[in-house]
């Protein structure tokens, strides 16, 4: 059990929508935003960095983005429905993006492939908390 | 001209959307940011800070999704225009949310009526900006 | 293995310091960013809300530092030995401070017992990582 | 009178330190976030970016620590002096490292001449809050 379970279910009041499911896209939140942050510095160490601009960029803003969205789905306190569902879905927005760039040159570069499985795995959490939820 | 404008100014690249409507939307989202942290924090300060729990459930929010946008909006490089657009929504909507709830006790705490203004105007900063995207 | 040693594994350059001390301590901060947002919205969740201000301040500041200390330490590309070790020493000082507030109501609170546990972790890894540089 | 200047006349409680150094620390950290994300992207934007590297790094390093800097300065409640002072101390180490870099090619790159005044101005005003506090 992951330690955004075990705080969910230590939370003093009850929830409207799964504990699990809203877990599990905290937990990937934070490790997209995590392997989007190493991403971008693994291809600004790369000798053809200037060639992978557009992926350190889409990083930077999938790193930004899902540490947000990761931020606003952990509270449950006082929860508006609106604002939760709008970063799940900038946030699903910036994973397909940055998915998509990365697996470009996911044969390249191996930080690119984990990258992108990243990306991926992230979006759906995300696409599936916005679906709970609305 | 603040700094965001000038850093706009000074980048080597072109870009499609007007620079000073970018560099409204950049200092409006750190601005509500800040506000957003503050009020938070004075909120917590009350006597009746249990009372304010949903304001500073809300203000955390916006804080983290305005970061989050200031920081995409502000760069040009290999620019993402769903990307963008997804953060600006989710930011117009955090701070529509917080910005109500905010008013709703602007008569007793000057600084929920400040951050009510400031959030209004990052409201706006980011729809002006989504539409000269899209 | 974490997604952050596995990111680590395929980076370009190689690096001074040991990759799994890297990993555990980017790995600590990132799950102590998230239990101490979460167990700060746990507090503001419960009826004495106002009795822990001082958690719920010490939660936010800690989750803001290990945010940044995780996403620095993280990065190896043209890497700075006196920032790491800065941010890594303010991240202790961050962890340590809520750490012995949670403790306090570890009793009343297994959310504030999780999050102990977390920044006591948290605390030892930037200690560790800040050795390893130093 | 800055936003942030104004939060801190509205807050509810006193603080031991003057609320304009407070202020002048908080709005210099924003401001400077904001100049490192927009250097950062204006260097990855030019056609050396590969030599610009160490640049970006310490771009985004300080970036990632002007804002935690900003928003634990920006609150008041339940205030812990070595949590504040450490972060500053980390901050101005970052803006340090940061602007020696971009002074490096403040000749070649405009926007890395606005960065290290930006630096500088913000590592002044960590030192000075941090010696108030202390």
């Amino acid at each position: 059990m992951s330690n955004a379970q075990q705080m969910l279910e230590t939370h003093p009041q009850a929830f409207a929508v799964d504990g699990a499911a809203i877990a599990r896209c905290v937990d990937a939140c934070l490790e997209c935003a995590q392997t989007c942050t190493a991403c971008a510095d693994a291809c600004l160490g790369e000798e053809m960095a200037a060639e992978l601009a557009k992926c350190i960029r889409l990083n930077q803003d999938c790193a930004d983005v899902c540490t947000a969205a990761g931020r606003v789905a952990g509270r449950q306190t006082a929860y508006d429905a609106n604002v939760s569902v709008a970063i799940l879905q900038a946030c699903a927005a910036a994973c397909r993006a940055c998915g998509d760039e990365c697996e470009r040159h996911a044969q390249m570069h191996a930080h690119c492939r984990i990258c992108a499985a990243s990306c991926r795995a992230c979006e759906q959490a995300c696409n599936d908390l916005a679906a709970a939820i609305a």
